[in-house]
């Protein structure tokens, strides 16, 4: 049994060994563990502290771990307490994680106000979603400024990343122009801000010719009520040589201050909340449907579904039938 | 109310309007059509009549209206009777659809032993897939040998697509060995065998070259136990020019009758039927979380949600409580 109340005062009291083993406690899949992790963030929620959610995806090579390194280092200097957390779907089938590998972030990893923390193995990205956006909340709870939530371009991880986000930043590589096409639609129209990357040495002319080309895609798409002039943006920075860092920070900011001033940064909030309680919903309900009675009436209509006895959808009618009753 | 015999029996004796009409049910959301859509589902479904169902993939631009023109085209030469059906997931924003434009497949539209027939316009994936499937049902029943299933290469709806394919082609264009990453590799592993269209003319170097490239990545994938000594395979063909159609169609034969002697083909097809009994009764259930009492407590709930009275997970699991005694 955790003692919640004592784990949840000493979290926000700063207490990183409780952030740990706190995350750890929401990692877990454990009926027992899942009522107290549910207590714990009550308790914790009760701070109201409130850090700037920021999403960031980008796919592998894109200099994804150099960016948070140097991102996360100078907002520090500023003063600032950075978490960084992950949503890594990899990680469901190689057990292993993109943040595992910490030493690619080997100053951030020993800032002592920088916290990283691996994303969950679990079996499905629901699960790493969930587990993810609690450990968001805790490290809101525990006084951090900014949390980094990052993930690799793989289509349906950006979604989750972007609903638990404040401000959802897209990395990209310099590249021809006729690659342009490789970023999906769909994630373009999540981006609020697209850093292309590798603004440095030989690679400049040619970041800025993609940053050109992205920009002129941004401005194809819809606007948004929630983009102030000028938003979505694209812009270039180097994340070895720290160049345009701040710059980007700055846009951040000015984004987070106007979506404040207009009454959309608490909307999305409480739009997300509704569609994290809603999937919450969804994934406990199809739970049932693997234990108990209801797990063996599928087995068995599964059967003879398999042996051509019944079509799919008379057997789910069925079921659904059954289920009811169960 | 449908003569549902009636319409079966036409349906079998291959009727073509009755075959429409058919499809029209099966693709209807209200509830008296979907009890009568079962019914003729199971009344079809006793003239044991099977199809060769074959998936197709591809991404806007690689040709793959004029790839069906011919290569369907040339399975009617062959004296075979050819149903094309699409999953096509865009219909749902768009409400158009990629088949609707059957100027594209004028030849064959007009042949009297092919059938055509538009994506459903549904609103989500899960829907087009239903009706799709049970679409390709009716088709069978309706005595075609072949029945093609096309989709646009956008992740999801290639997963639905081989879920109800014995076999799966993906229709590539010829490209820099640059962009042999944009295919995903989870498609990749979909693909029975990857056509790489347009060796023609200028292109046909530059085909052979990308033919080879996906050749070589094929390789590196793990093999499957449906896979037969040489497969899943790579070759260049020329829709327009109708070059290579008769050799693929040979590959796929040959594939097709490996997979029903080693006993691959029929096992595939039980799966796949118990796969889309698991998933009707997934969608079932979560239907009704939009009824009745159920709309009503996920609506109360979820306003307490969005006013940060209650954190997400606490709400889902009152929800998950009452639900059970609705």
């Amino acid at each position: 049994m955790h003692d919640i109340d004592k784990m949840a005062t000493n979290l926000i009291n700063g207490d990183r060994r409780a952030l740990s083993r706190a995350i750890t406690l929401v990692e877990s899949s454990r009926a027992d563990h899942r009522t107290s992790a549910m207590e714990l963030i009550e308790q914790v929620a009760k701070s109201q502290r409130r850090a700037l959610r920021i999403g960031l995806s980008g796919t592998p090579g894109v200099g994804k771990s150099t960016f948070i390194e140097s991102f996360g280092t100078m907002l520090t200097a500023l003063g600032m307490r950075v978490a960084v957390l992950a949503v890594d779907p990899s990680s469901a089938r190689s057990g292993g994680s993109i943040l595992g590998d910490k030493t690619r972030m080997d100053h951030l990893s020993r800032n002592p106000n920088a916290f990283i923390r691996p994303s969950p193995s679990q079996s499905h990205l629901g699960g790493v979603a969930r587990r993810t956006r609690e450990a968001v909340a805790l490290c809101e709870g525990a006084g951090f400024d900014v949390v980094l939530i990052e993930t690799v371009g793989v289509g349906q991880s950006e979604t989750i990343v972007s609903e638990m986000s404040d401000v959802f930043l897209l990395l990209l590589a310099p590249a021809g122009g006729d690659e342009l096409q490789g970023v999906k639609r769909g994630i373009m129209e999540m981006a609020d801000i697209i850093l292309v990357n590798k603004a440095d040495g030989d690679l400049k002319p040619t970041a800025l010719r993609t940053c050109a080309d992205y920009a002129g895609a941004l401005r194809l798409l819809r606007k948004r009520p929630q983009d102030p002039q000028g938003y979505p943006l694209a812009m270039t920075v180097s994340a070895i040589e720290e160049i345009g860092l701040s710059d980007a920070w700055q846009k951040i900011t000015d984004l987070v201050t106007w979506r404040k001033e207009q009454g959309h940064f608490d909307r999305r909030r409480a739009e997300q909340a509704q569609f994290w309680f809603a999937e919450d919903v969804r994934q406990g309900i199809l739970a049932t449907l693997q234990t108990g009675e209801a797990s063996t009436l599928m087995h068995d209509l599964s059967a003879k579904v398999g042996r051509g006895e019944i079509t799919p959808a008379r057997a789910a009618a069925l079921a659904l039938q059954e289920l009811k009753s169960v």
